[in-house]
């Protein structure tokens, strides 16, 4: 097997792009993706301060080290999401990689916050990835704010996208299918700016790369979702695209494009939106009372 | 296994609707949804003679079945592709069929009438299926404008079309996805209505009420469509109803609900269709020769 560009020994075959590269050149494949995303999509530029989500998990720690490579200002920010063993394992993993990397990060404590997702959980009746949603999302936002972030990058690859399309347009969830963007912008002063640098790349691109470059992750998955639903759309797509070649990208890629023209048309058309500040804790929200503090006042 | 009705042997176990059922009761659901279809969406009435398509298969010999038992005026319509060995038994299955259940039909020769599916297809170097296709439409508007029929109807189940859904949403065929309904109203005087009774029932619910009734199909698949493509769309769906019961119904028909309601809103706007008279057959068509001719003159 012999990389197509260099001809010295490939390590990988690339299906949908018909090529095998060496590592040189895959990494050099991975990083124009990563790149043709970030400009296509507008993401960020090097003069914005960036929060990469990261979990300790394969995504966000590869798009952490990539964006740094690339010379992008990143800050990693892992949330301990007081999962026992699990969130020990996944914190320790992410400031061995910070301190070998050399990578800014911070660290949000749910323990020490009070609020451990099984706790949360069981205290508001609400299914645990919800309420770890909700959570998560929330201080996304709050360090972005109160650190000066302009944008705030998580690692949702092509196939987490496109599997949760699949699973949206299944079931017909217009306002979701509304929403699933690589970007979707800052809204009023407070909510940051989201976006997905990994899109052009499947799950298993990702991991090639992450192994070739000996990024050490945590490998276990989550607990708390152990048997999510959401895993049967990844595994009909991969059924799909190992017969038809290129389908899970088009599919997710085309799509993002309709969706784009279809709200460039609509924005035209509609006023502002109406953000409101949270009574309890202060940070913008549609509602009143912002969905996590209605979480966490639920609880109570 | 208890009927949920009757509490007399169950003989099958609807996943979808949670029940299990006698034989007898399965029978009464089973035309039921099929009675449910053709009022939902206002395919027929008693007072319509309508063209049957039979191809000799489970879902063509059911609604044939089916529809004469609730008193509709129907005439079968067999197509003898030219395809060897396949459609000499299949021609045989549908004969011994009409006659056991005292059905009228009628058979159109494409060995006689010059051709025959695969020589078609080598000659004009289109794909057999596609090539098919044509025909078979070509045929199904000329025998219902010949002989006075008010309505065309073919076997399609909740499986083919949510799969064909499927696959068209993957890859945003956008033409398709306007047309894909249980019904196609007629256009000019030649082009008649279309309509597809079995929309709410799915394959495996067929091949149970075929098996149950004795109704003696060809099992063989057309040896031309072997390794389709569209098969992988209906491994996909299958997984996924597997672990998430209901999604093929509801992906189907709430997408026919949503896309009724757009063209709805579209057709106060459109203007009239233009249909012309095919130069060579005469037949109504959007070309200035309709494909069927076009395909047959490209041929010799
Ligand atoms: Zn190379
Ligand atoms: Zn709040
Ligand atoms: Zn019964
Ligand atoms: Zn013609």
């Amino acid at each position: 097997m012999k990389c197509k560009i260099c001809k010295g020994k490939a390590v990988i075959k690339l299906k949908r792009h018909n090529i095998k590269l060496c590592k040189e050149h895959f990494n050099e494949f991975f990083i124009r993706q990563v790149e043709k995303a970030i400009k296509e999509f507008r993401m960020f530029s090097r003069k914005d301060k960036i929060l990469v989500c990261v979990s300790g998990g394969k995504d966000s720690l590869v798009l952490w080290l990539v964006l740094s490579k690339l010379g992008y200002n990143v800050t990693g920010m892992y949330i301990n999401l007081g999962i026992d063993e699990y969130s020990e394992k996944s914190k320790t993993k992410v400031i061995n990689f910070a301190e070998k990397n050399n990578l800014k990060y911070t660290i949000v404590d749910l323990n020490e916050l009070g609020y451990p997702i099984p706790e949360l959980s069981k205290k508001s009746r609400r299914p645990e990835c919800s309420v770890c949603g909700t959570v998560k999302r929330y201080y996304f936002n709050k360090i972005a704010y109160d650190y000066n972030f302009d944008v705030v990058a998580t690692g949702h690859n092509l196939d987490d996208e496109a599997s949760r399309l699949l699973g949206n347009i299944l079931h017909w969830n217009d306002e979701y299918l509304e929403k699933q963007l690589p970007v979707l912008p800052a809204e009023g002063k407070m909510l940051k700016k989201k976006v997905k640098p990994l899109i052009r790349l499947t799950e298993q691109e990702i991991a090639s790369f992450a192994f070739l470059n000996k990024v050490d992750y945590i490998l276990d998955e989550c607990p708390l979702s152990v048997g999510a639903t959401s895993l049967v759309y990844k595994d009909a797509l991969n059924l799909i695209e190992e017969k038809i070649v290129g389908t899970k990208q088009f599919f997710y890629l085309q799509y993002v494009k309709k969706l784009m023209k279809r709200l460039k048309n609509k924005n035209n058309e509609k006023g502002d939106i109406e953000l409101k500040n949270c009574k309890i804790c202060g940070m913008e929200s549609f509602h009143e009372v912002c969905s996590f503090c209605r979480l966490v006042r639920d609880e109570k």
